[in-house]
């Protein structure tokens, strides 16, 4: 079956290709595909996914449209942005292969990809995170996922030769680096139709954020730092919605933003929505549960999450000290105290940078155009409000005084 | 006449490539191409160079080999870096056409450049600088060519997308970012045969460069700016021997290192090579000339360098405020104190940045392998050292206090 026009698919004509291509049919059993079970449940704003199961065995189809498909065709979104989705997430699940799904098929032309279904009791962890359930290997799991990714796609491991061409590669994923730019680092500083907010309770917040020369100031080098720093390829967009996860599994998904960039972008997302996550629990707080532990647990989590990233991340450095990568050579820092110093350094800048990212990420959620569940769920918009409110003023706080951090404690305390 | 394999030429080959060329041979007159007077003339490591002559006119062709000339078919260089020196300077030249020749001609294929012949008296200023001559205007158009060649290539001009597009597009001329990584940033401060310096005089200083920490923490930082923050399309290799002079004109040639890379790396270059001019004049002076006015001329002109520079390169940034450019969007500093804040924190940083890289230019030309004639034309090895001993105290100085510094003026003092 020739595929060499783009066309959208339905649950037919889904069917139709997938008995067409031995890729994924070889994954549902082959010659029981009368009986597949197609399910569509993109809930995302951007693409059509499907569910696809047969009595042995399931897969999941991901086929982006040349639109965004919340707007419909008048916002046009190239389709392009499947093929970095695919290339990511083949690349992540070699580096990460417990907590990054497998890819089976990729088809350019179609836009479409066939991976792995993450089954049931998986859900997304921003609504275990709204529910109050915690997840006790959720820091190790994200920790491990980031470290490698970012250590492995890094100069730190790379020649500059490989890290170039990867850079260049991904160079090309420019409209979503693009919804970036503006609804992370531009939108929610100035005056545009899309941001929103829990109005009116926050209207004089948002208009604060809009005249705070010393917020923009930092935002502005944070904008800098993402367009023009490649250190690593990161995921791009790591919140808590990109998550999936059971008492025991981690599974990251959806690495459509993907590209070269600072690796704090991606640490900075997942800990900032851990955070928003944090201040949403007294907006979910009732008589039987007042989410006092559960705040301790996120709060630990959070410190968990850079704490045990920082190990691996430098114990992966000491292991491919002598390794291909360029950045830093062995018989330059062949000092014990040297070697130190250098890690601490480059540990300490990553560390400033994920907390000026995590920053933007909060408050781009809080008078920015797309909001997040953990607020949107608190149904009276006073106490809504409150939540947002705190989130909004730490986060400020955050942006300006990061470089006065130097361990996750204190960020945590602050919090408190 | 098919140019369907590279091959290198000699005089008489290249005799009938012009013939054969149009866009080269209209240059010369046509129908006088019999009387072509044709010199190779290449003195640097890399290329051939032929200046041809006509009795109607000129042109200087550059071929690069699939070898480092000096050494031989033994050490392999990519000939494509002839892509990017004629995709260079043809940017350079659309943004600064008084300070860069004309390219007439480009033929991939055979790594070949055909451009406008810089005619005498045109000389490479570092011999100049070398003589005692000065240039009244050299730092008006160093600081022309290089604020609209880094203004101009920067986001603070371009679309995200323009941005990206020319970061992919010279992120392929790795091999000469390598051999930079290597000779700059890497080289003097390790053990490395390469590496050379005047012996015995400075053994224990090129020792102390590579025993010393807190510089290595130092050079670390620089070679990860240099290999990941891609700010603008900059020369890559602006040294003083990468400019030609006469009283009234300064032309920029040679950008065949160029990629997107640190603006700091283009203005340390020039400055730094200026500071080593500065640092040789003692060994230069004699009982008619103490060149004790020519150092104060050229540190005047490394003030002048980088305060024109500023202003330049702000001023282009208010008449495009309103502009294409992304990273800093108008109605985000819409404030007339934020908008000079915002100015200052950039001017600051690129400040820093180029003072940095100054420095290790500065060092590299002491203790690594390739070496300057302001220093190599001092005959007596013993002055020769003390000149360059005081230099790479500055050098070492200047590299770790950087962030000290917040003028110009400032450096200069810490020079004398």
């Amino acid at each position: 079956m020739a595929m060499e026009e783009f066309r959208v698919l339905n649950d037919n004509s889904l069917r139709e290709y997938i008995k067409a291509t031995p890729s994924l049919a070889s994954k549902l059993g082959g010659n029981q595909l009368d009986n597949l079970e197609i399910k569509e449940v993109g809930d995302g704003n951007l693409n059509f996914v499907y569910i696809v199961i047969s009595p042995s065995g399931s897969l999941v189809i991901k086929q982006a449209v040349p639109y965004v498909r919340l707007i419909g065709e008048s916002w046009p979104m190239s389709k392009e942005r499947s093929y970095f989705e695919a290339t990511a997430l083949r690349r992540q699940h070699g580096l990460s292969p417990k907590h990054v799904p497998e890819v089976y098929h990729f088809d350019r032309t179609m836009s479409l990809i066939g991976m792995q279904y993450i089954e049931p009791p998986h859900i997304i962890v921003r609504k275990g995170l709204i529910a109050g359930v915690e997840y006790p290997l959720l820091a190790e799991h994200m920790s491990e996922f980031m470290a490698n990714t970012l250590f492995y796609t890094s100069l730190l491991y790379l020649t500059t030769t490989q890290h170039k061409s990867a850079v260049a590669e991904f160079c090309a994923n420019v409209e979503l680096c693009r919804l970036t730019e503006q609804v992370v680092f531009s939108d929610p500083y100035k005056i545009s139709e899309f941001n929103r907010w829990t109005s009116p309770y926050l209207d004089s917040d948002a208009e604060a954020v809009r005249n705070d020369n010393i917020l923009k100031l930092e935002v502005t080098e944070l904008k800098s730092k993402f367009c023009e720093k490649k250190q690593a390829l990161i995921h791009g967009d790591l919140h808590t919605s990109s998550v999936m996860v059971t008492h025991d599994s981690t599974q990251i998904i959806d690495p459509e933003f993907a590209f070269y960039g600072p690796m704090g972008f991606d640490i900075g997302a997942f800990i900032g929505n851990l955070f928003l996550a944090y201040f949403a629990q007294d907006g979910h707080a009732d008589k039987e549960n007042d989410r006092k532990a559960y705040k301790g647990w996120i709060l630990g989590t959070i410190a968990d999450t850079w704490n045990l990233l920082h190990k691996k991340f430098t114990c992966l450095w000491d292991v491919h000290k002598d390794g291909p990568g360029e950045a830093f050579l062995d018989d330059i820092y062949n000092d014990v105290e040297l070697w130190e110093l250098v890690k601490q350094k480059y540990m300490i800048d990553l560390f400033h940078d994920s907390l000026g990212f995590a920053a933007a990420k909060m408050i781009r959620r809080i008078v920015g155009v797309a909001h997040v569940e953990d607020f949107e769920s608190i149904s009276d918009p006073v106490k809504r409000a409150d939540c947002e409110r705190q989130a909004l003023d730490f986060a400020k706080m955050l942006m300006k005084k990061r470089r006065n951090f130097n361990n996750i404690a204190d960020v945590i305390l602050a919090a408190q």
